[in-house]
């Protein structure tokens, strides 16, 4: 019997926040498979696990390097699938554990489309998870977009002229991975009089932080898990429709 | 001692994805709000409730008329607030539960507003749940966003002008509550010849639907709690970057 692979979404970090499906199968699966290069994002995404289950994990490090060069990164993922795919046909069942959910921004993506090619047989599951999307909101107790409101999501490399657009259009923007950008936004920021911004760092974590005026952190050094929430402002009395 | 008033997501529907600390809060909060007006969706999130504790809840029905007009849903946010804090000052704690997420179009942020200001010294805690836009991805096993993509969710009502640039300016675009507009939409992205779309409705319950060739279901009654997910291309060869 091939085993079953899982892409599990453990949460923005708090270990309250993993869902009951996401424990139950980590209860159950012996072995996790973590990506090795970006360790720091591991160890939490393990730390959450380890808060929420007894068992003691194998672990498969995935070597996914830092490079920008497709050939290099097609090779990490090709090998990666196939070391998955190997534990797989053992009939061994394998977990992907990632922060947050693993359809936003995950390397889970990747994974799969090379794991499949390589083991299509292969039974999958994903269990989605609580995003630092939602969570950064709820810690501000401010709503990210109510009624017609319109959201847009934007990672960390993008242009002033792209953001610009996109201010221009959407209701609520959220600015993920904004730490080292934050001058540089907060000063783009000011040509408008009709926005909000809210700064949150270490969503869920002890040294969390949370604020409605981030022009307060311009000389901070930053987390990298933060991200930059814009509301427009509703027009004059529109604020509690 | 003023009693704690809490805003819970329960997430999309299936049980097995609320988190561990909304079922610990949902085991030891007796009085539970939820709207009346939207008849199913309470009982959605309740019998999401019922499914993963014991406690026999008392009900606070709070009544949202679906009205457009702005002083009659003042009105009812208003009393709404009232009635939540005078369980408060009673010293009661209160949660109010919805499907999905507070932040993202819920009532909930509404209700809150009108709380604080009758009631500031009210503590509130917001616990995040997991929602449809990123569990309907991973029930079609296909990522939302990946790399330095570009996500977009807007709602229900919007010309289809407004979708034009928005498809334009974004890698993947997530409309919700599309049932009844599926024809007219599927017509529309006719036009563009770069794109993947994928429908999905009841995400988590027996009766889901996962497609991604939504112009098979153009004749069928669709559920109201569904989403439309629009994926542009990547260059030639680049899907697997």
């Amino acid at each position: 019997m091939t085993g079953k692979f899982y892409g599990i979404g453990v949460g923005p970090g708090d270990p309250g926040l993993i869902t009951l499906k996401a424990q139950a199968i980590l209860s159950r699966v012996d072995l996790l498979c973590v990506p090795k290069s970006s360790v720091k994002k591991d160890s939490l995404a393990l730390s959450v696990v380890q808060a929420v289950t007894d068992r003691e994990h194998q672990l498969l490090e995935l070597d996914f390097p830092m490079s920008k060069e497709r050939q290099i990164l097609e090779q990490s993922w090709r090998h990666a699938g196939q070391q998955v795919a190997a534990k797989l046909n053992a009939g061994q069942d394998v977990a992907f554990i990632t922060i947050g959910d693993p359809s936003l921004y995950s390397t889970f993506g990747y994974l799969l489309r090379f794991l499949k090619a390589d083991c299509p047989q292969a039974t999958v599951e994903i269990v989605p998870g609580v995003s630092s999307i939602t969570a950064c909101p709820a810690a501000l107790q401010e709503p990210l977009v109510e009624g017609e409101e319109k959201l847009a999501v934007i990672p960390a490399a993008y242009s002033l002229e792209d953001l610009k657009s996109v201010i221009e259009g959407f209701d609520t923007v959220v600015l993920m991975k904004v730490n080292r950008r934050l001058p540089e936004l907060m000063h783009f920021l000011k040509q408008y009089d009709n926005l909000r911004t809210f700064f949150v760092s270490r969503c869920g974590y002890p040294d969390q932080l949370a604020t409605s005026e981030p022009e307060r952190l311009l000389e901070e050094k930053l987390h990298y898990m933060s991200l930059l929430i814009v509301k427009k402002n509703k027009p004059a009395g529109d604020n509690d429709k």
